[in-house]
């Protein structure tokens, strides 16, 4: 009965928040801003990754962060190395951001100043996966160091993901990471997903990664144009 | 008002859970079994250091094991090797661990037989924070390789654990761990909270984690006994 009840309350909220992404989108676009977030398990790199792909686009692009936590402003202030706007979202005891925390800490930006906006979600393989923050593409980490089958294990949130990315590479072999079953696991779960591999620290995989990133503003760029003949 | 009724459902959810949680404490306790419970994210070694833990104790002690996941049995697959009785518990897509998920599991078990239980719980420093599983002691495991700062992120976790345990620290230099931040962060969320430094793939720091292991059993044994008198 109890079970039952939270079923249907999920459900609304889920509801609930699935109008406001949408909102948020049809925003984004009008606003010409992409939109990426990174989801993973805590400690699997994504800040670090997110604070090289910032300051590796900053040159070109007017970006900008907002990173989600349940405590502190550590990842804010990590990413302010990169010089660029990056706000913290706290979310308490909530295990994963929504659209309605992204569209309060959007707050008084500017949108149309952007060409690009980066959301890092709190570190969690679950939660996330069901809540849609309004984004163009969402990138799932997981690092060497975590072991190769974490895409079996959390299938939704390789599900909803749009691309992989593998971190750490720098210590894949004194982890004894086998990159093919890592793959193979990611496959199973997602057959075709395209998948990055990295290295923040040394900066491998990174001019692929920029490329990727660039294919995807140009394309995004292309069908605004298409929409506006 | 779709949120409040969140909270309102969640309360009885967890409600629920606490009663159950109880009544699995009093049958624990009655069958004079020792339990122990591991969080910690996904892939930050718990199936390696259960392993060894299990490994371990079962010269001298009988001992089983329950393990959580998403999807996949792989852990209880890994732990087999360990040659003591495992059972894995789908979640499917639950991000932690209930009580009732833990009595279903026990199913036909005589908890009589046993000395120990071990319960893995869903990789995710999160959600299994506010879910009693009735066990005598939580422990949070972290890997040095998450970095020095996830106690102050995920402080609720911590402050709902017994124990901390770093592991993986045979890769403190290669990843460049600050033990000192790292205790710092934990007891600044926990204060006096006593920390272990393991490593499941050298034995590092196993010989201490099982002697404490073994005083929390001759504790239980001891007070078990004083309730007898």
């Amino acid at each position: 009965m109890t079970q039952t009840r939270l079923v249907e309350v999920r459900q609304n909220v889920l509801k609930h928040n699935d109008v406001l992404a949408r909102q948020l989108r049809i925003r984004f676009q009008e606003a010409g801003v992409f939109v990426a977030s990174f989801v993973s398990s805590p400690g699997s790199g994504k800040t670090a990754f997110l604070e090289k792909t910032l300051t590796m686009l900053r040159p070109n692009y007017r970006i900008a962060a907002l990173v989600g936590d349940l405590a502190t402003a550590n990842d804010a202030a990590r990413l302010s190395r990169a010089e660029v706007p990056v706000k913290q979202i706290e979310t308490g005891t909530i295990c994963h951001l929504e659209a309605q925390m992204v569209e309060n800490a959007l707050g008084d930006w500017d949108l149309n100043e952007l060409d690009c906006l980066f959301i890092e979600n709190v570190g969690n393989l679950v939660c996330p996966s069901s809540y849609d923050l309004g984004e163009a593409l969402r990138v799932v980490l997981m690092s060497t160091t975590e072991g190769e089958d974490k895409p079996r294990k959390y299938p939704t949130i390789f599900n909803t993901a749009d691309v992989a990315v593998i971190t750490k590479m720098d210590l894949a072999t004194a982890v004894e990471f086998d990159l093919k079953t890592a793959r193979a696991s990611i496959q199973a779960v997602r057959p075709g997903m395209k998948v990055f591999e990295v290295s923040s620290k040394t900066g491998a995989g990174m001019d692929e990664w920029r490329q990727f990133l660039q294919s995807q503003f140009v394309a995004k760029a292309e069908t605004l144009l298409l929409e506006t003949v």
